[in-house]
């Protein structure tokens, strides 16, 4: 069983259909290419109840990290640290280490021109205000620090919802913590392009290789541009202990399952093989 | 109170960072124009456990709709409607309608030379096995029909995960029950552009907004693309019982925050205004 991972975003423009969620994409890749095992993505409103509901549902299932993601700033609708604090029973206060960083970032804000006076208006001092026990993570592109909380096995990292942020703050702070518990685990995949054969009749094929080799994971995922040949994609996936093994196993997975196909009159291509360690 | 929708989507592809969930997106986007209240989105795993899980907590909220995107073809995978009847306690059988469904495709697949002959092979027939009680939604661009059926007062709506597929039946079939639901109302939404003013400036400028137009909900979306100046959206939205209610309260609102911000010193543009009813 690897390592367990859940991710949870937070805004209500995912919910209204406004924002696409590159973020949840991202991460998901990200997390999965260090060999943990993403296993559901919520996607939130901006509400305290709802937020504190979903991190306590997240906490039964006992991931060994939550990535919270969205909903640290300074306007009313940045929830997402009191429904952490909501969910763990305990209190919101200002954190000195996240106060001193966002007081450095507004002296900063001040010599770049951005502001006339440096001055801690409530706004401002709201993205200081962690849950009891909190630590913060510091955000070397906009102001709100990600910050990150245990609670029993758990880990509850929260990011900011900016792309750009939260992407600098998981390379920075979060990766090598998501390392220790990775060890040298590999995520390894790779693609079949197949044109020629329905999936309905792929289906048996891919039953086979999955019967023959454990571990391996593949996917079919059909491919329709109105073309007059049937085509899809097989992707073919795995986690292993190390690089070599995963490599391994996709390798004679991708070689029997390519076999099949060109024997049921298929035409393949490989389309990539990947690892990231 | 508005009628309140949940999205689940199931696919592996989504939690290791493969697909980017575009389907949730167009989804909600969808739901919301038509006057409805998307909750929340689940992405989850091709388990039956974790789908059978997953659509209980959903039906325990007791949304009107539980829209589930994915899984419903013909490879070992497709595991959502085994999941859905585990989720109610009901088997899986043979649906008459949508065996036909099926049966006329594969032989329209002949005629048009995909394939040599029509044969009913297993993991065809796994396209007509729903759960007991359920019907089938055509699919006019592939092969395996969307479903519906009804727990208590939701009614759980499965549609494929290729997003063309996804679009048709939804467009087709799921639209016009939507609809009955929702009624008159229309979500209404318009954006305004703002440069000069930092989000934890513009932050009492929204309060005072929301506090004095109840309804409408204001958000502000930072743009972090290195200009000098500081950047950002607000999006203003409101869903109400007729359109020109919506619209009356979104530009009442524009008008207020407007003002407040072009006295704080920021430049203003309105970016859209948008109705779908």
């Amino acid at each position: 069983m690897f390592t367990s991972v859940e991710i949870i975003c937070i805004g209500t423009e995912l919910l209204i259909g406004k924002t696409l969620n590159t973020n949840a994409h991202w991460l998901a890749k990200r997390v999965t290419s260090l060999g943990l095992n993403v296993r559901r993505i919520t996607n939130i409103r901006d509400e305290i109840d709802e937020i504190s509901q979903v991190i306590q549902e997240t906490l039964q299932r006992k991931p060994l990290f939550t990535i919270i993601c969205g909903g640290l700033g300074p306007t009313f609708d940045d929830k997402t640290l009191e429904g952490v604090a909501k969910a763990l029973g305990c209190k919101i206060e200002v954190n000195k280490d996240a106060l001193k960083m966002i007081e450095e970032k507004y002296q900063r804000y001040v010599k770049e021109g951005l502001i006339d006076k440096f001055e801690l208006t409530p706004p401002r001092v709201k993205m200081a205000k962690l849950p009891k026990g909190a630590k913060p993570l510091f955000n070397p592109v906009g102001t709100a620090p990600g910050v990150i909380i245990k609670h029993g096995d758990t880990s509850i990292i929260a990011l900011p919802g900016v792309p750009s942020e939260m992407m600098a703050i998981f390379e920075n702070s979060v990766i090598p913590i998501l390392k220790v518990a990775a060890g040298d685990k590999t995520f390894f995949e790779t693609s079949l392009d197949v044109r020629g054969v329905l999936e309905s009749d792929i289906a048996p094929l891919i039953d086979k290789v999955m019967h023959d080799n454990s571990y391996i994971y593949v996917k079919s995922h059909p491919n329709r541009t109105g073309e007059k040949v049937p085509h899809l994609e097989l992707h073919l996936s795995t986690t292993a202990e190390n690089s070599d093994t995963a490599k391994n196993r996709v390798s004679r997975a991708l070689i029997q399952l390519s076999e099949l196909i060109k024997r049921r009159g298929g035409k393949i291509k490989v389309l990539k093989a990947k690892t990231i360690s």
